[in-house]
């Protein structure tokens, strides 16, 4: 067993019921043995649902699939494994997917395109779905509104702990629940790269108004996080609303997209908190940007820099690493303009060292848990804020270790 | 002192004169005790000049100079240091350039516009160059023909071997020598990461078709090679012609440019041989891709994945971190399309694992020490080969050791 990450969780929080939604978590023994890993989620008639998926050129028939799905707008059923990641494994692999949502469809008696899938572990190895197939009456039996710690546990991979959270919101009068459930990138057996979210709401949004909002948050949630810059090719996140809170379609969904943008941050910052051999939670706050376009792509060349994060590591205010990440994202940017914090603390302006900077100051602010990198461009008014972890020794070691 | 690197070469060369060069490689203190830190070589009248520089947006002072001389298309002096780059430092940074090349051309008799200038070593600690002014005198009269090893070891920070090589070639009758040094980023010390290289000939060739040459050469020499994805703020290449061998300026250059690519070519790899932690030398071919440069962004894409690199340092034929990162790279791709070797072995194609790959073939062939991965992408007939390094704990120990 993995070690549990310095930076996880001291608690975990009961998830109150989603009306609509039913859970179940069991093993079915695809990689390991003697733990979950199936999750299967039914959701009542009249479900909406949204979805954001992995960029990859080689994406895994799971994602290919639930985007095909999306079109339709309307869910009835999300079936996950873990340990096999169902990607690169050619025409096998789409059969894989049609066979189990084809049994998953009659079990909570809809359309297969009202199924959605995803899978994540191992790339390029065929999935032993007939243990899936054998596994799904059981699981369509043992369904239960209150199983969430359980489908937080079953999608975790070589996750070290599991990762949910829940919101509440108004729209209108009425009070509406989101909660969610993520796994990351903890990657302990080689090719186990992937975040998944799913999250559902008694919330009554229509498919669309759901997919704009979740497409906006994204970017500034999931998609601002980074622990080493690769890409899965399964990376899927899906928001399920019952509509059973039946709140008026007319009423403002602003105080609810706070409260969704609030839990997927949340969600987002476990998954960094998980990341292999992580020490240290890293944020990184870009301001003075020629866009907030231009920002992100500074802050993420900062955030994927090897130099800063095994800086970081040892503890070591390396600012001199940060100039040379600004200068290499392409974006626009000058030398006597830039400010750099460390903390609270102007390390850097005028195109030199701060005349008042301390380094015993800042050596001792990097001995925290949690580090705040801050630039200023000074070119424009473009802001970003990314986050990610140290990069350690212990990262090598665990992706390093051959496969056994 | 750090280790020697396992991929480091068993002898050096002795690289022959070139008339027209005379160099001079001393101690003066910048940074090291008791070793060389100063180079200064000058040329003969008449000699030509072409450079390429980083693409930082914060590039040091002395790199913002060479550019400018650049424009003169002659050259008279060069000068380096190792162990301060004098980059992020301000107009202090500037004035230090303005005093140290005004000395330089003064003691050589020329404009200060026909010298140029290099520094390698931290960033943003200010240049302390009145060592370099007091040694300057003693650096001009000991300037000799044959000091090619001295300046190599002189342009070195914590390069673990020194990097020299040389090469012949004709133009029309005339035979001409070519010889280069280079430095690459052992970065023991935190913020030394930078490759230079610096070569010289005695063929004449103007300075226009010399930087068109060296412009094209360097995109698939120095440009083709990462260690670890960052971008120096002081990359210098810097080629200067003396005229000496007096060719005929009509005859066909074709043999040089083969020769002076050679020669670029292995001043590249041995760089990345002495990448810091390295331990493994890694060849990425990408065929079939849709362009030329689309090739080389997924070779770069694959050779600067940390997951595909400590893989490698574990000696892990995992080709599936390869779909992973032809999917990551953003350029057209198909998945069944899609080929993947590893040295002779065809591992992946047809969207799935070859149906007779034998992992412990592969797996032993990873224990070389110079490995190959090959990918066909299949859409088109761009190429391209690039070359990187394994990432090691070793690489995480050197950049996270605090500055001391």
């Amino acid at each position: 067993m993995p070690t549990l990450s310095p930076l996880a969780p001291t608690s975990y929080p009961t998830l109150p019921l989603i009306d609509g939604v039913r859970i179940s978590a069991l093993p079915c023994g695809i990689r390991y043995s003697g733990r979950k890993d199936l999750m299967l989620m039914e959701f009542i008639e009249g479900t909406t649902v949204a979805g954001v998926f992995t960029t990859s050129k080689t994406a895994s028939a799971p994602v290919l699939r639930s985007k095909q799905h999306l079109a339709g707008g309307t869910a009835r059923a999300l079936l996950v494994n873990s340990g096999n990641s169902n990607a690169f494994t050619g025409q096998a692999g789409e059969m894989a997917v049609s066979t189990t949502l084809g049994r998953v469809a009659q079990l909570v008696g809809c359309e297969p395109e009202e199924c959605f899938v995803a899978s994540t572990g191992v790339i390029g190895e065929p999935l032993p779905y007939e243990k899936i197939m054998d596994a799904l009456p059981q699981a369509y039996q043992s369904l239960e509104s209150d199983s969430w710690r359980g489908a937080a546990e079953a999608i975790m991979t070589t996750d070290t702990f599991p990762k949910l959270t829940t919101r509440t919101a108004t729209i209108g009068d009425t009070r509406v629940t989101i909660n969610g459930i993520a796994k990351g990138s903890g990657m302990i057996a080689p090719d186990m790269a992937t975040m998944l979210a799913f999250i559902a709401t008694d919330a009554a949004i229509p498919s669309e108004t759901l997919q704009q909002m979740l497409s906006e948050l994204n970017e500034q949630s999931f998609n601002s996080i980074t622990v080493d810059s690769d890409t899965s090719t399964s990376d899927t996140v899906l928001v399920f609303a019952t509509g059973t809170a039946k709140n008026n379609l007319n009423d403002s969904l602003d105080d609810f997209k706070i409260a969704l943008q609030s839990l997927l941050l949340e969600l987002a910052h476990q998954i960094v908190r998980d990341g292999e051999g992580a020490t240290k939670f890293v944020t990184v706050r870009v301001d003075g940007a020629e866009s907030d376009q231009a920002a992100k792509r500074i802050g993420m060349t900062i955030a994927n820099s090897p130099l800063i994060k095994t800086a970081i590591a040892g503890q070591d205010p390396n600012w001199g690493r940060v100039v040379m990440a600004v200068g290499k994202s392409g974006e626009k940017a000058d030398r006597d303009a830039l400010k750099i914090w460390f903390g609270g603390t102007l390390v850097a302006q005028n195109g030199q060292v701060h005349p008042e900077y301390q380094e015993l100051v800042v050596a001792n602010y990097m001995k925290r848990e949690e580090i705040e990198i801050r630039v200023d461009i000074g070119v424009g008014h473009g802001h970003a804020t990314v986050w990610t972890c140290d990069f350690t020794e212990q990262y090598i070691r665990i992706n390093a270790d051959y496969r056994s």
